[in-house]
């Protein structure tokens, strides 16, 4: 464990608000750099990174891969379906044969949880998770944050409800840690079979009532309903579950009137979210997610690169 | 509808012999760049787009990323088969998503007949069009305009005959638009089933016999045969559409002597065209077009970024 | 056959010792500039080279790739899963299509053994073998001899055993033609049903004793275990090839105390080789294999693009 791959991100669990605080303030200077003409700097030219997807993904995949691009960083993508994994080698050795090409960093996604922790114990490069099974989703609890801290000036003190399958979420996961470090209060929403099981002690309310959930609350975050658990038979039916905890302006009527309505996409449209709810022009902040996804990754490689806040506007490492 | 999206390219259908001739133009410049030892400039550096294919497609998807590359531009590659479209998002949500990443422009290919003109009501990005269901395919046939006027001098009073399956082809289509505006005169020929239906009012002669489509042709293009279509019945058998509508030295002798062979490629040898007809070294241009088609794609990303033709060889926006 | 094409490397049968030489010496050049803290020179900017995969990869690929953006080059990646290859299209078509966009150089891997000699009589421009079904694998093999180089000094006069499925390994033969010009000594070694065929008369020793191999072995070569080639009856039992090809610490005891572990990846670890072997500190160098994979690949490339050695620090060309 070298001081150098401690310069990765592989969850929220465990870091102090001063270094959520810090990632923020960087994302906040990258989020800006995004709103000029020519959004990129090339502050990571000559630097490499992998971009190791066990598991199929299109939106982290994009956000990641532009993040790099627009600071000017060498990419190769590597994704599993096409990989070696499937010719019987192991993901230590997959990874290390990775690092012998020069590379400087690697992002990772994989089905099971941990993988990216167990990788970083044994290769000395930071390791960026892209969400590891339920796990964890560090990158995702970030733009999160930093979407709220825009919006809202702070995270300090919200009422966050958080709505959905959170069994198996690692989206919600990631946030909860996150959130309530950073001094929000949360409350976690779903049918019984989709709440975490006992003993997980996560420092959140849970509650099976959405009105009890939304009431007074600052920010009201809906989950991605995931079809495929439905065969598991621990998933009510569409139906029952939109009726329950479907989110509606009818229902939004006990939140806070500034309220902001989150996703992490992609939206199943009039399930977790009815329409009109999704597309508020004035609560719904989704597609400011996306954007501040982008900014969130260039702070997380930028920092696991060990470059300083400072130096954000200066060209490649010398 | 802003102003900015209408820079894109939806279709040749409803463009005057004005807006063709300009794409032409600034195609023709890009053409002698790419005669150069270093075919690039850098003048789309720090523009981004994304290349959004909802159906597989190698020829074109890499004509347009080599067009994006050698002007500097950023490539984020997006393919259906690894996308959210499989998990329920609608176009307009993937479309949003995308552009919530600060992307100037989309390449969009899809199945549907009309979906990039659907997309361009509701974003203001330019959209160019890479294929639409059966509808239109407007840079190939820009590419087979620039073609024909390099070799020719003009497309107005030639006489351009298209043979094979017209029902299914955008690429037909486009051309059709395209090069009846520009003053040619269109004769479309191949068996009854795969011609346009009733009601499609192209301005176009239909005849179903190739000697009369050939007789006196200028320009003679062969469109692919789809094997997959015999399926449907539309199609004879192979056999029975290369004696009527294979062109071979033979059926050419009815052709103007100096008249070009043309095809959009992937070339069926032996069934569309004779061997030695595809490889004919002063009729055919199949490879001309295929060079054509990157400084075609040059020319409608580097007008859709608002950038004026004057300004070809300078660097990247300020 | 101009004398352009023939800066490609088709495969080093036939290469003379000052040929394979000069691309040692060029490999060793780029080694040293991997170890810097910007491990690329902007050599070949303005260069294209179209990575043409008939056959799944995903390390030569991505060593190929990496190799490519380290030098500035323009990049097309074509695989043939989602190609025209797919639409009846033949070898000699793709090629003139891709090469038709002005691309400089082909990097290609085929299925077919000669498939790149082939397309060479027919194109002009340099190409690369990324590996021909089972008969050459050049790239492979002068990692493998600048390996033996950087770590033992020459390859004049070592004595070095191939062990494995030699008769389906183009690894193996890259390495003979190789190596034996470089005048080591090379004896092939695995059962009988894995031995090349009567009548190869390939220039090494055939032996089916492993003890007899390894023997004062300088280096000792595990190739991969193709588990497929089970149903084909060609192979024992997986357990009886361990028994008696396994290399293990103790079937080392009769190779050279400082002999050197190498294999082309990925390890099936526990069959061709012992954990402790594949990770022997002192003896295995096949990470080493895999950062020099880089170096000799830029070197191929950058002689192929008709640079001279001296000029490698230089930038773009003119």
């Amino acid at each position: 464990m070298t001081e150098r791959h401690n310069r990765g991100l592989l969850g929220l669990s465990g870091l102090s608000r001063s270094e959520i605080t810090r990632i923020l303030d960087t994302a906040q200077m990258f989020s800006r750099i995004l709103d000029r003409p020519v959004p990129s700097v090339p502050t990571l030219r000559g630097w490499s990174v992998v971009n190791l997807f066990f598991e199929p993904s299109t939106r982290t995949r994009i956000s990641f891969e532009l993040a790099e691009k627009r600071m000017g960083a060498d990419i190769i993508n590597f994704s599993a379906s096409i990989s070696s994994v499937n010719k019987g080698e192991t993901l230590l050795d997959t990874a290390r044969n990775i690092l012998a090409m020069k590379v400087d960093a690697i992002v990772m996604r994989h089905r099971a949880s941990g993988a990216p922790h167990f990788l970083a114990k044994h290769v000395n490069v930071p390791i960026v998770n892209a969400g590891d099974g339920a796990h964890e989703h560090p990158t995702q609890a970030l733009l999160d944050m930093l979407t709220i801290r825009q919006k809202l000036g702070k995270l300090e003190g919200l009422k966050i409800a958080i709505v959905g399958d959170i069994r198996h979420s690692r989206v919600a996961r990631s946030d909860i840690w996150g959130m309530t470090t950073m001094g929000a209060e949360v409350t976690l929403c779903g049918p019984p079979t989709l709440m975490p099981k006992f003993g997980e002690h996560l420092p959140a309310r849970i509650t099976y009532s959405l009105d009890e959930a939304l009431a007074d609350a600052d920010v009201v975050y809906a989950l991605r309903i995931q079809r495929e658990r439905q065969d598991g038979g621990l998933f009510p039916s569409i139906r029952e579950y939109v009726q329950n905890y479907g989110i509606t302006q009818e229902r939004l009527d006990v939140a806070k009137p500034d309220s902001l309505i989150m996703h992490p996409g992609p939206i199943n449209r009039g399930w977790e979210l009815s329409h009109d709810v999704a597309d508020d022009p004035d609560r719904s902040v989704i597609l400011d997610q996306v954007t501040n996804g982008i900014a969130v990754r260039m702070a997380v490689l930028f920092l696991a690169a060990g470059r300083e806040p400072e130096s954000i506007n200066s060209g490649a490492r010398a």
